[in-house]
C-alpha cells in the first residue's frame, strides 16, 4: 500500500470516528428527553465539542490530500469525506439542540409519555446507520433506499407539529413545552436530513466511478 | 488565458450568478410578507428550483476540473466554489420557508407591524452581500468583519422567539401567527449562518494560499 492509499485509509477511520461520535449524540440527547436526564444531556454538548474539532481536522487533511491525489476515484474520495463531515458537524448540532431542549422540558412536569419523537428518532438514526454503511461497503444500492424515507419522516414532523399547535391552543398552559417539543421534531427531521445527504454522497461516490467509465458525467440525481 | 483559467473564470461567474439570485429570494420573501404578497411569495419556490439546479450544475463542473487542477490554489478554488453552492442553496430553501409561512400569515389578519424581521433580514443580507464581496475582490478583511456579525441576528432570533413565546401565552388566538413569526425569524438566523459560512470560506480560499507559503497548513480558525 502507497503512502497516499494509506493517508486515505487514515481518512476514511477519522470519518468513521466521527459518524460514531454523531450516532452517539442523537442516541444520547433522546435518552436526555425520554428518561429527563440533564447530566446526560450537559455530555452531548461536550461531545459536540470534540465533533466540530473532527470536522475541522477532516477538512485541513483533506485540503493537504487533494493537492497530491494522483487519481480522480481518490479526488472524489477525499471531497466526498469532506462533505460527510460537514453532515457529520450539522448532526452533532441539531443533537445538541435536542439536550437543550429536553434540559428546558426537564423544569416542568411530562406532557405526556413521548412516542412519535423516539419513533422519528429511530428512524433517523437508521437512515444514518444505513448511508454509513453504505460509505463502508461501497453498496450502493443501500444508500438509495435511504433517500425516500426522509419524507417519512418530514411527514411524521408535520403531523407532530399540527399536533402540538392545536395542543397549544387549547390548553396555553403548555406552550412553553409543546415549542421545545416541536423544536426537537424539527431538529429531528434535520438529522434525517442529513443522513439523506449522507447517501446521495455515497451513490455519487462509488457510481460516478462506473458511468465515468463510460465516458459520462451525468451524476443521477 | 488558459483553457483551464476560463473554465475557472467561467465556475466563478455560474457562483456570482447563484449569488445574486438567492439574494434575490430573500429580498422577495421578506417583501411577500410585508407587503402581503402571496404571488411574490408564489415566485420565490420558483426561483428556488433554479437555485437548486444551479448548485447541481456547480457541483458537476467542480468534479469534472478537480481531476485536471494544476495548482493547489485551483483545487482550493474549486472545492470552495462547491462550498459555497451548498450554502447559496439552503439560503434558497430558508427563503422558501419565508415565503410559504408568509402565505400562511396573509390568511389572517396582521398581527402588528413588522419591525424586527425585516432588521434582522437586513442584517443578514448585509452579511451575505459583504461574504460574496470579499469572495469576488479577495478582501479577506472584509470577509473577517462578517464572522461576528451572526451573533447578533443571533441573539435577535431569540429575543423575538421570547416575546412571541409570551405573546402567545398571553392572547393564544395568535398562536398560529405567533409560530410562523418564529419559523421566519429562525429561517433569517439561519441566512446568517450560511453567510457566516461564506465569510470562512473566503477566508479559507485567499489566507491558506499565504500561509501555504510560509510552509504551515494551519487554517486559522
Amino acid at each position: 500500500m502507497s503512502h497516499f492509499d494509506a493517508e486515505l485509509t487514515a481518512l476514511k477511520e477519522k470519518l468513521l470516528l466521527m459518524a460514531s461520535r454523531s450516532e452517539a449524540t442523537v442516541t444520547y440527547s433522546i435518552r436526555a428527553l425520554v428518561e429527563r436526564d440533564d447530566d446526560l444531556a450537559r455530555g452531548v454538548e461536550a461531545d459536540d465539542d470534540a465533533i466540530d474539532r473532527l470536522e475541522i481536522e477532516i477538512d485541513e487533511d483533506s485540503i493537504r490530500m487533494l493537492a497530491k491525489a494522483p487519481l480522480a476515484s481518490q479526488l472524489r474520495l477525499i471531497i466526498c469525506a469532506s462533505k460527510i463531515a460537514r453532515d457529520l458537524e450539522r448532526i452533532g448540532d441539531e443533537a445538541t439542540t435536542i439536550a437543550r431542549r429536553s434540559i428546558e422540558l426537564n423544569t416542568e412536569p411530562q406532557l405526556k409519555p413521548y412516542v412519535d419523537i423516539p419513533r422519528m428518532a429511530q428512524m433517523a438514526m437508521e437512515m444514518l446507520r444505513d448511508a454509513l454503511g453504505a460509505f463502508t461497503s461501497g453498496d450502493t444500492e443501500r444508500a438509495r433506499q435511504v433517500i425516500p424515507r426522509d419524507r417519512d419522516v418530514d411527514a411524521l414532523n408535520k403531523q407532530l407539529y399540527r399536533e402540538l399547535a392545536s395542543f397549544m391552543i387549547e390548553k396555553p398552559t403548555t406552550i412553553t413545552r409543546c415549542l421545545s417539543l416541536m423544536a426537537i421534531s424539527k431538529a429531528l427531521e434535520r438529522i434525517a436530513d442529513h443522513a439523506k445527504n449522507v447517501a446521495e454522497e455515497v451513490v455519487y461516490l462509488y457510481e460516478a466511478k462506473d458511468i465515468r467509465h463510460t465516458g459520462s458525467l451525468e451524476i443521477g440525481r
